[in-house]
């Protein structure tokens, strides 16, 4: 049997746009058989933090950090037009209205694909956070040794 | 006879810099005699969009949000040190100087060499756009999954 | 023997967090084993410039954008919540107590990897700079045919 092709993406960015392109581009390669990776690394572990201010981060320059980068994917902004929020809430409408999943939708999706969803261990040390500040829908922390296995395997590798 | 390489290019960013960098990429990609093709998405679609205010869209906040996001090539703002316009200016008056082709000039050498101008359809329904808001030169409006058929052929796969 | 693996990554961005990605993913991928090359474009020239305000520039608009955009890979910007230096202040804070390499240590490991450092001409052009510009840690001045050569070979071609 043919080998699955492999497509691996790693989400650096935590913005509202990027991250929904990375999972329309993800979750569109899973339904077309593609073995898939995301891996999640600075602004992106957003997606998979949970929403809350990281008041047991072991270093006060962290808490102080988590309020001005505060998790939760529901809590993505966009990269442009954010605006105190405006350009955000319009375009959140907007994709809801033309049936773009949300994120949260979106992860499900994934998940449901057999997605494997990779957290960056390197980031994750600097930000003060540890397994328990993440969603159970992560798979795996894993550092860029295991990236770069995945993704020269792949057919195409994307940095978003 | 031997395939030619393939390079796609997703051009996320509607910035300036990084559209001319896709084109870079793209015009010397195909002088090389590599067949290239350029999915165009999200603020990426500004490169592609007539240079209007989107009045006919179908819903109010695409109206109001084609106010904040106008398309239109010559348009495009600097990703930095835009300063209301200043940063951006400066830099067209430098390219021209130091003869990067503009954006238009850059599509045009693209099209001569039969680059593949593809604009993203999901994208599009969003932004409340239709093929009757795109420039002549858009080869083609398709999904992720028709990115995807292209890129897994693909040896240089970029997301810019 | 086998050939080595190559992996390209095109570093256009200038900010402190994604140079710091392309370094630990180039880093990474040469004590794998693999063959590195990183090329530097636009704002990513600034990590390969000396720090100093261009005032050679041959043009006067040259000369002016120096001083919005200075070179120095000490001087690097973070992509969110600079906030006049605060943010980026708090991040190299954390990343130098979590041991992540600053950009000029992560350079002398590239170095001593044997990593190709390549500055891009065209943009060298554009932004008035010239070789003396430059820390001797640039392997050498190529323009992107050299760089689509080096990423055909690649098995991972990244844009950061």
């Amino acid at each position: 049997m043919a080998e699955k092709e492999k497509v691996t993406i790693v989400v650096f960015s935590g913005d509202l746009d990027k991250v929904t392109a990375a999972f329309i581009i993800a979750n569109t390669a899973a339904v077309m058989g593609k073995e898939v990776t995301m891996f999640f690394t600075f602004w992106g572990l957003n997606v998979l933090r949970k929403s809350i201010i990281n008041l047991r981060a072991p270093n006060l320059i962290q808490k102080a950090f988590s309020f001005l980068n505060r998790g939760g994917k529901e809590r993505l902004p966009l990269s442009k037009f954010h605006i105190f929020g405006i350009g955000t809430f319009l375009m959140k409408f907007l994709m809801k209205r033309y049936k773009i999943p949300s994120i949260t939708e979106a992860l499900i999706t994934a998940k449901a694909q057999g997605i494997k969803i990779i957290a960056c261990t390197t980031t994750i040390g600097v930000m003060g956070l540890s397994k328990d500040d993440f969603i159970p829908e992560v798979d795996e922390l894993a550092g860029a040794a295991s990236y770069l296995g995945e993704a020269s395997e792949g057919k195409v590798n994307l940095f978003i």
